[in-house]
């Protein structure tokens, strides 16, 4: 390992010049800001360097290229390398309207503004916040499975749109992991799939410091990680210096070598390289402190009262290895993508709106109507017709299920559709195997490459990813999470399979757009809804028995989903006496209710509520013209959790819903159990309409 | 491969006549309840009949001798071979009050009552429920989790309570995994920490018949599984015939001999063997239907006409063959207690206070009292030092953080302590490593052990590990799970580390007792509460930043945390004009706000409400007098989603919550941004006040 009392700067290159930039930027920025986390852009600041000026092809100019190779940084921790890195490289902003603004992605002064309020530089990468960041990080793992999503929407793009001498795609995806990275077990189901997949364009930089928070990774962490990966089939190089740039360049360019399998690069390096505190945990998390910076900077042969100092030159420099390697690429590709709009125009202007994230004229051309049924359908059946009926005219809708599709319906059955493999790249069909985490993780990195894609699995496995769900929302990227099985409806197989509480769970999450559609034409609707969203997610929740399709001519028409409630029936003549409200498979319930309450003479209006988001969407004059507020007495009937529903039943209405977990038994007899019953929504109807709901 | 036509009854030897009583019951249960998984427990039977029959230390009369061998039915949707097998060993029940009730805890009529409601037959076993289920599974990945605390617990009760030649812990734990086990995550992290704690004590059986619910492995899961798990550090065999019982044997006697790893052996199996549609996923999960049962039973040279069939001789031959083996070592089990509890009383006494759940008497004596402070302290600090006040005094609350510790102050300080390694089994400080998710399920297997164990990490990675919580809740066993850096107060590490919507989703885990504390003295009676808890599992909450420790002689005392919420503050002279509700780090705002307004002249009242399900545990008469229902104008602070709020506000109340995710700045700047601030407080009050809160 190169120490600093070598000097780094006795040979005065302009390689070392950059990486100590980078180094010293981090630990200024981090100190400024009192907050932070210095050690691993010091460490990996030559990993950076050599990665982005010797083979990430990317255009400072044209950040959203859709050719350029793709960087994650999975320490999202360590943003200040990325945020070093794009002000070196001199990348170009896009600005909120999606124009060049001209304006530099990270200048100087935001870097001073590290971690502050409205900066372009927050304490972890931010997708759409800071041009260059290409997902947001920060929760451990979740930028490795993107990264495998990435390099799968490569692999599939490539497929689809290159034709013959015309290569729109074949670009490469690195990601820079950690040691926590490597602990979490999203990482080692996305890494599975990767080496199962082949994806020979994944590159992952593992920086093995052999440092954890808590102390050395000799804590617990001493497995052979490298051993690991060839199990799974990756091929794996190690450098055993983080400032042996010529090592590092050998690896990448034997990664770039290799077609038949993804790398790991297995970095051996010193958090806080060249610190006091280098080799420590203490380099970690925390500034290093005005005394062991300047430290530093000696050690740097640096000037030590300089702050953000930026040697001449070095940038430029910097940015015009990248701009040398990679803008006749990039014009290359434009060119390319020229001869192929006139070649295949359709392709083209197919691509165009995949970047766009718009839809093509008439997808919803087959959306299938249902016809009113007292049996009907499951809604995890028809939104398997529906989603063929979509996917056959939208070609980026593509996804799969968690080893689940013969039960969620998620497969694409029609001619052409294939499954997504090493050998069938331009499959649609996704295999994630049993590996929920990584499938919603890898399901976001397909969504940051032009792809609409989709996941699928039981409710009650969303407990398994709800860090990709969330991190979707965050990012405002539309994946859509099916979830089939939705409540207490899954039987015998009892309560470790009944969702209770994830309806509520997924409502909580800002901006998932959450459906529970109540009858086949609502399922529809529901994918139509979710298909039109172009910067929320939607988590699509579906029944695994049969709901009836209701008669539309008699009850209002579904379309009422897309405001997220609607009036389904009601008695007329004024305000009704009393709202009972369904969402999913208890619409039909209250609609049997509904039935029973008018031949009494009962005013009562059914509300269909298949999603909370939807409705407070709406102005506050259609959400009064549902809920009148005059009109306390409402009965809520959910086969699940009552958290949330207060805020529509109030503190005058009642809740049919689930206090406690299911049990294993024939939906029948769950239902008679809990009360989901025709009698008992009468009977508390009647008992909210005498003020006597709780 | 044994093929069915070679006849496997020509022997009939009583070991085959087992395997295929338990294979039959299988199929037949499952048939009659016209729903279930008969694959598995066919191609098992053999693995389970040798495992129970020649190795598994088990005395049917006594399932809760503290030192028997844990079975975990990791792929728990094969109930039914479990089931099987504690009804063939003839295990007797303990009932709901904990006593020997003499019943079989399977009888052959719960076995025809297979997944129907309130037979002793779930669809998938759980916990409590069935005497013999050691742990409840189905959701995949968390049986090998929980297997690996109990091997984890096994250590550390030997080297805690073993003394000289009194050995009291000494067992081992076998855990039967499927590819779906292997495939997940949270397998994996377990696997890796097992390896590096060199867990001996640990076999896995790993069930690889080559299909998954999609279709072959192939489709997704091609990686070498002993390879992964020897870079793990594992041993690993092969038995390359599931139905070859002595090569079974052989491997689980090499397993006994193995004493420097955790053994993984990989069974070639073929689902639903025997049967027409064996090898093929369709055996996986519905009845095969009475045609190929019939034709199934003909290739065993069955019975063809006879459901549920046990043949005469084969249980109490199976019973005796566990008897022969287990009884005379539970027996001198029971004569070395005899023994050790004269000679080391106190360690006996304590060693059953634990397994009756029970806490030593004086264990909350040094519970500590902080003074009033304007400044204060981070509830995760305050939770440090009470937790080390407790655990000082119980010495079975043992746990640690996902590398987290200096940050969550979950370590346990005191001389003694020490950390738990493959050396070092006594100590009390577990290195979980970045694995949040296992560290959950594991958690839940050291409290199957008897141990209160708890966890640490960032409540925002509660999304991480919600499936074991869940499981707890579901298990009614008490881990505790600790979660600090609880809101926007994370500051600048931004939206990706800042929780919004995880109180909610806690909240909405029936049976979880989720705790907020406001101050310091809250923190001591919330973990004071959390440890009480004998048959639920809890969630402690607390704060990166300080809090003021409140006057508790100018407000209430801390003790009414116990209820849920308590009336902290108020004007007095009747109902009041406005309650203002806080948890957590809000407490102290709403007291600013609240002197502000008494100021004025509003008679308001503040009620600290830490935990919702406390309080929802209350009687009407204390519900309303914290919140008397004729008193609408109620303002709750909380900085996290408004999800919930609505029951304890209602429509004429209002919440000062987050509607969005939050955002990278120091948290001052946060609180501004998004009106946590006395005078918007105050603001909303007069609002509530006037009638115009929504």
């Amino acid at each position: 390992m190169t120490t600093p009392a070598t000097g780094l700067h006795e040979d005065g290159s302009p390689e070392r010049l950059a990486i100590d930039t980078i180094r010293t930027l981090s630990m200024d920025a981090v100190q400024k800001a009192n907050s932070g986390h210095p050690g691993t852009p010091m460490a990996l600041a030559p990993v950076g360097h050599t990665l982005w000026s010797q083979f990430l092809r990317y255009d400072p100019d044209r950040p959203d290229w859709p050719n350029r190779d793709r960087f994650v940084l999975s320490v999202g921790h360590a943003s200040m390398l990325l945020y070093s890195l794009l002000h070196l490289a001199g990348v170009k902003e896009i600005n909120a309207d999606g124009e060049y603004s001209g304006d530099p992605a990270v200048s100087l002064d935001d870097i001073k503004g590290f971690r502050q309020l409205s900066s372009k530089t927050p304490g972890h990468p931010e997708y759409r916040y800071t041009t260059g960041v290409e997902t947001t990080t920060g929760p451990l793992g979740q930028g490795c499975g993107n990264s495998v999503g990435m390099a799968i929407a490569e692999r599939h793009l490539a497929a689809h749109f290159n034709k013959d001498d015309m290569v729109l795609f074949d670009h490469d995806v690195y990601s820079l992991c950690g040691d926590g990275d490597m602990m979490e077990g999203v990482t080692a189901e996305a890494a599975s799939l990767a080496g199962h997949m082949k994806l020979s364009n994944l590159c992952w930089i593992y920086d093995s410091n052999q440092i954890s928070i808590e102390g050395g990774t000799d804590l617990a962490f001493t497995e052979d990680v490298a051993a690991r990966f060839r199990a799974y089939g990756w091929k794996t190089l190690h450098v055993s210096d983080a400032n042996d740039t010529v090592a590092l360049a050998d690896a990448f360019q034997t990664f770039r070598d290799t077609h038949d399998a993804p790398t790991l690069i297995v970095v051996d390096s010193v958090i806080g390289w060249g610190s006091p505190k280098a080799g420590s945990e203490k380099a970690h998390g925390e500034p290093l402190g005005a005394d062991a910076i300047k430290a530093t900077k000696k050690a740097y042969g640096w000037p030590e009262d300089k702050d953000f100092y930026v040697p001449e030159g070095v940038a430029e420099h910097f940015a015009q290895s990248m701009i040398d390697r990679s803008r006749p690429l990039r014009e290359s590709w434009d060119m390319t993508f020229a001869t192929y709009r006139e070649k295949s125009p359709e392709l083209a202007a197919e691509l165009e709106r995949m970047r766009q994230g718009e839809l093509p004229d008439g997808w919803a051309a087959d959306l299938p109507v249902f016809e009113a049924d007292a049996k009907g359908v499951a809604s995890r059946d028809a939104g398997g017709k529906v989603l063929n009926a979509i996917a056959k005219r939208v070609p980026s809708l593509m996804g799969g299920a968690a080893d689940l599709s013969p039960s969620t319906k998620t497969d694409l059955k029609f001619d052409g559709a294939g499954s997504f493999t090493a050998a069938t790249p331009g499959g649609r069909n996704m295999h994630f195997g049993v590996r929920e985490h990584a499938m919603g993780s890898i399901a976001n990195g397909m969504a940051l490459s032009y792809l609409r894609s989709y996941t699928g699995t039981f409710l009650v496995f969303a407990d398994y990813m709800r860090a990709p769900i969330r991190l979707a929302a965050i990012m405002e990227v539309p994946t859509i999470f099916v979830f089939t099985h939705d409540s207490i409806g899954v039987g015998e197989d009892g309560p470790t399979h009944q969702p209770v509480e994830h309806l509520a769970t997924l409502r909580a999450i800002p901006g998932l757009v959450t459906i529970r559609p109540g009858d086949a034409n609502e399922t529809a609707q529901a994918w139509s809804v979710a298909l039109k969203q172009a910067d929320r997610p939607s988590a699509l929740i579906f029944s695994r028995q049969a709901l009836p399709t209701l008669d539309r001519d008699k009850y209002a028409s579904a379309e009422g989903l897309q405001k997220g409630a609607y009036i389904l029936a009601e008695a007329g003549g004024g305000d009704p006496d009393v709202i009972l409200i369904g969402t999913g498979s208890e619409v039909s319930l209250v609609v049997d209710a509904y039935e029973k309450l008018r031949a009494e003479g009962v005013r009562a209006r059914v509300v269909s509520m298949p999603s909370w988001e939807l409705f407070e969407n709406q102005d506050a004059e259609y959400r009064d013209a549902i809920f009148p507020p005059a009109v306390r007495a409402r009965v809520a009937v959910e086969q699940a959790g009552s958290m949330g529903w207060d805020r529509y039943v109030g503190h005058d209405g009642a809740t049919i819903t689930m206090s406690t977990f299911g049990a294993s038994a024939p939906l029948a007899k769950l239902q008679e159990k809990y009360g989901f019953t025709i009698d008992n929504v009468v009977k508390v109807a009647h008992e909210v309409m005498q003020g006597n709901g709780k």
